[in-house]
Parts: C-alpha cells; structure tokens; sequence
C-alpha cells in the first residue's frame, strides 16, 4: 500500500520565537523567526521530529480529529477543521463549474492516531492547466526548548514535549489563458496543547494565511477587484488589517533574487494571536469565503479573451519566477522538500508549464514592462 | 551603464574545512564540508565577503588576471585561465556547427583589480532550445577563520585576511529532441595566497568539476559511450579516478525530495588536491577536452529522431526535475541566488521550458519508467 508522509521540524535558540511554518500542501514545519532579520532555516537541527507515517485512503473521512478532540465540540480546533473541509468543497466546485470540462481528482491520506489530508487536483481543463486545492490536519509534538522559548515564563520550569495540533487549506490555480491570473491561498491554525508535566503552563495558539493574484498581465479593474474584496474581509474586523496584511504580503512574496514580487500582492499574516481567538477564526473564515467572489468574476472576464504565442511565452516566463519563489524561498515548500512531506501534494503548486529565457528584457513602456514595474515597485490599488 | 555583480562568502566552524563552492556560471561560494554529513549552508554569517562590484563591457579581454600575476608566466592560475578560455571557444565552436543556425550571444563583464567573465548564450537554435557556456575569474579575499580552519597547523598563528582566486568554466546544453541528453559541465580551480601577516603559511589549492548526462530516453549505447569518454579520461591518470568520481557524481545529482538522481551521471571531484598539482591540472584540462566527444556524436545520432507530442512532454518533466535540483540543490545556484552574483549568467543553466504535471507514473516497463529507475538505481554502465 503506498505510503506519504508528514514530517515537522522545531528548530530553537534562546530568545528567538519558534514558527510554525505550516504548508497545507504536506508539510509542517517551525522555523525561528528573529523579528530584525529574515527567518533562518535549520532545517539539520538534532530536533527534528517526524510525524507517523500516513496511509493513502480510498474514501474521505468524515473528520480527521482525534477522537477526544471530539467532532463537533465547539472547539476552535474542529470548527477550524469544518471551516476548511466546507471551503474545499465550495472552492473547488466553483472551479469546476467555471472550467466546464475538468474535474478534480482527489487523494486521501490519513494515520492511525488522527490527522491526515485531502489534495484535490484539477489538470489540463478547458479554464485551467492546474489547480490544486488541500487542505490538512497535523498531530505533532514539539521538543520542550521550543515551547519555552515560545514562552519566556515558563522558561524556568522544565517541561516535557510539547504535543501541538495544526490545520490549513493550501491552493493555487494556475489557468491556460495569459490574461487569467494565478490565484495562491492559504489559511491555517496552530495550537499546542500544555506541556505534559507543567500543569497550568499556557496553550499556544496562532493564525496565518493570506490571499494573492499573480496576473502575467495588468487589468486595473481586475487587480483594483481583487484588492478590495480583501479589503472588505479585513475592515470587518480592523481598519488596520489591510494595510498591513497588504504590506506583509508585499513583503513576503519577494523573490530576492530578481528583486522583484512574483506578482500583485494581496494579504498576508502569520502568528496572528494578539487578538480575541473566536474574532481571529471569523476573519480566516471570512477571507477563506472571501476566495471566490474575489478570483472567479475575473477568470469569467478573461478565461476566453484571445491570444498570441507571445503572450502564451511571457506567462509561462512569469511561471518560471513563481517556481523561483516556490522553490527558493516559500518557508512551507523549502521545508517539506528537506523534510519529507507528500511531495506530489507539495509541489502541485507547481505551473503546468514553464519557461525561463536568458537575460529576458520587455521593451520600456510595454504591458509585460508595466508587469514587472509593479512587481518591483508595489502599488496601492486602491 | 549597467553592472553585474560577483559575491562570495565564508563560512567556517571550528574543526570543519572551508568549502569553495565555485559556480561559474556567476557566483562563488565557501561553504562547511563536514565528511560525515551534507555540507551546511550559512549564508548569513557575518563572515560574508562582496567581491567588488563588475561592469559590463563590450569587449572580451585578453586576460582578467591581474598584471602581477602575469599573462603566461606558467603559474597554474595563468594556465587553468587559459585552457578555460580555449574551451569556451572549442565547446562553443562545436555547438555552432552542430546547431547549423543558432548562434552564440556573447556577455563579457571585468573588476577594475582583476578578474571577471565571459557568459556565451544560444538560445532557440536549430537543435538546442537554450546553450551556455560561461567562464569566470574571481579575486577575493576569505576570513583567517576560514584559513585557519583549513589548516590546523596554522591555527596558532593570528594570519590576516587571505587573498584567494579562483577561475572556471561551466556549462549546460539543452536539445530540443527529447531523444537528445541534456549535458552539463564544469571545472574550476581555487588557490589561496599566504595570509599576508604569516610569511610561510601554506597556500592552499585545489581543483573541482565534472561532466555529466541527463537523458530523458535511455539509448543504452550512448550512455556507454559517454562513460567510456569519461572512463578513458580518468585512466590516463588514476585508475581509480572513473569509479570513484562516478560514485561522487551519482551521490551529488541527487534530488532528495524525489529519492532519484537527475540523470544518468558522469563524473563529479571537489576539493581535489591530494596529487600533483601539475597532474590535476593536466587531468582537469583532459576531462574538459573530453567534452565534445563525448558529447557531439550522441548528438550528431539523435537531434534528428521523429518524437511526438507526448514525448515532448516528457522530456518537459524531466526539466522540471532539473530545475528541481539546480533551485534546490546546486550549491553554485542556490549559493548564487542568496548573495547576488549575476542572476542571468547562474540561471542560464534552467532549459528553455519545463513541465510539472500532478503524480505523473509512467506505466511500469515503459521506456520512461525504465529512466525512473535508472535514475534511483544508478547502474554500471561500463
């Protein structure tokens, strides 16, 4: 029977944050976060933990929680999972009757002791060349340094492991057409349980995710759309949110290398915890609602506008800078590659097709020109 | 006017040899070589060297050795530039004739003190979708950390900065056809002076590269000739050369995430410096001369076969792959991404297009399957 696994890594030092890198494609992951200084990957830490292996499986379960996380509990952690579990279905049905001709096929995977995933994959449709929509559900324990580092309080108790639950949706949509942008996703939860032996030491928890359009070529009105429906899930609960979760995004989609964005932005978080918890999850829930009104009116604008061989080879050369950065600096991609995730379910976020041409210059003043312009200088747009 | 740029950086921990990573395809990189794991990479450390900033130029020189260290004074360093510099024109000349209509696009770039490169592109010919072949020549300077590391003799003195140079060529070819091989290659020399503060410290030297081939269609018979090339190479000098370096080419190649190698290997050595040194610079110039016959007749017998679509696509995965491991994996690419040598001239090496389609199995005893598995199960081809 074939096998995929899941394999989570803590790297630690003292006063630095663990993070929890979470790839919902198959991955897992905590990295230190140094808040002066991009992350650093230590991927060879002698604290590297893995997951049990996992189980493909021929039907979908119900729930992947354990059994004493209960299955509709009210808790944070099973609401999270019925929140991703339904935007699966709803965004990949929405893709399906927008493609018309494709249909996702789906893996199932799970272990015996709760946790496991679902990837849904879509290839070569009429709409789409490839579009990969997962979601997970993680059972973990994280060595005990990683916890106290995590909590500077509790740095003088000595506690055990630290058992932490993790969930997410993961998705990227990549259409045939140049003028129909990729979209990426991503929303997950993290939360540790107390450590074993130190009774009343505290839970952690946190947020992440975000939202972003990747267009070949710029229609304002498309990007002006896309930015506002992300607007309108942020300032239903802070007026705050979108400027810096716009800006965070900015931020984080950079391939360094080119210095320039991979694409438009839209938002970002991670960490997210400095706010009520149940007001946390309506806001990943609603900018997880948020995915369809603001891609699928776009797609049905530009899913059939002609084109040329041209205009086919400058997006396959924008989907080459997507791989650069999915390969080269994506915390969830670079660490499931050395760890041994699911590697299909990692790298469907892979285009079907890509090009990399030596020493590509679009000519000043031209449509792929004010592409890469805005990649390089991000725009307000709106 | 517009500049490229050349970096290097030094990484060192007590006990561990400093590793030149040289990639002459635009960057230069010393990393930890800990024999008893995969090398570390710390490209955040403090210890990280700019070399000076490089220009454009629009003519190639003569040398980029600087004037003292003479043009043809017979010191290694003048002779390893020069047989560089005639490879670069042989290879390229025999690349052209094949190729019939492509021809060579040339990037020439120097430093005031010395040192510099010569990038040559065809990209869309006749028979290669995209061909480089680069030389470059750096002057820099290492940390004493890394010096003393290097030989502990010396550790007890306090040696200032060393000076170090380093030049190679580099190279990888991709046919259109998928009956044709994709070929990489290259070879590089590093030389250290004595710190400046510790007359008779030892300088420090030695040479690296290989060739290999990365098919996607096994032609049984050219596999064996390519090996017998390399084969031949190596026993002019060693007879324990071709099995030792084809071992250290099949561990190298290796895309971890995929559990396979590439392709179908060659020979690999780094670090070499256990031989005469006249000896090594006659081997590293023998496997370079070894290049086009190894190389062009397989060419010459498949650049012309009749495939179809599907055998198109093929080969398009296999490029994926290959993108896998140079973004990933290649200590010279990866190094280069994080330290800003010159984008175009490191990613010259990616194929013009490449393919990632969701868990794509080629039926069993196929003749893509029969790639697979000799690609996880590397064989003795001679």
């Amino acid at each position: 029977m074939p096998t995929a696994t899941a394999t989570l890594s803590v790297s630690f030092a003292p006063s630095k944050k663990p993070h929890l890198s979470f790839c919902p494609f198959g991955a897992t992951s905590i990295t230190l976060t140094n808040f002066t200084s991009p992350p650093i990957r230590r991927p060879m830490t002698t604290s590297a933990v893995s997951i049990e292996k996992e189980t493909v499986i021929s039907e979908r379960p119900h729930t992947f929680l354990r059994q004493t996380d209960g299955e509709d509990n009210g808790s944070i952690r099973s609401r999270f999972q019925s929140m991703i579990l339904e935007m699966q279905e709803s965004v990949c049905g929405a893709l399906e009757a927008l493609d018309g001709a494709g249909k996702f096929k789906e893996d199932a995977w799970t272990t015996p002791g709760g946790g496991g995933g679902i990837s849904r994959v879509l290839q070569d449709g009429a709409v789409f060349e490839k579009a990969g929509v997962n979601i997970s559900v993680v059972y973990g324990v994280m060595p005990p340094e990683a916890y106290r580092a995590a909590k500077a309080s509790a740095a003088d108790q000595k506690p055990g492991p630290v058992p932490f639950f993790a969930a997410g949706i993961g998705s990227v949509l990549h259409p045939k057409n140049p003028f129909a942008p990729t979209l990426h996703f991503n929303y997950r939860y993290f939360e540790t349980d107390a450590p074993k032996d130190t009774p009343g030491a505290p839970r952690q928890w946190w947020f992440g995710g975000g939202t972003d359009l990747t267009p070949a070529y710029i229609f304002e009105e498309d990007v002006k759309h896309f930015h506002s429906v992300q607007k309108r899930a942020c300032d239903k609960f802070d007026p705050s949110f979108y400027p810096r979760f716009k800006k965070w995004c900015d931020d984080y989609f950079f391939i360094k290398h080119r210095g320039k964005r991979r694409g438009l932005g839209g938002i970002f978080f991670d960490d997210l915890n400095d706010y009520d918890q149940e007001m946390l999850l309506s806001f990943a829930t609603e900018c997880a609602d948020s995915v369809v009104p603001a891609y699928i009116p776009i797609l049905e604008k530009r899913k059939d506008t002609p084109f040329n061989e041209s205009q086919k080879a400058w997006q396959q050369l924008r989907s080459g800078r997507y791989v650069e950065f999915n390969l080269v600096y994506d915390r969830g991609t670079t660490f499931g590659l050395k760890t041994g995730g699911r590697i299909e379910s990692i790298l469907v976020s892979l285009p079907l097709t890509a090009r990399w041409e030596y020493d590509h210059k679009p000519e000043e003043g031209s449509e792929e020109w004010k592409l890469l312009d805005a990649c390089m200088n991000p725009k307000d747009w709106i």
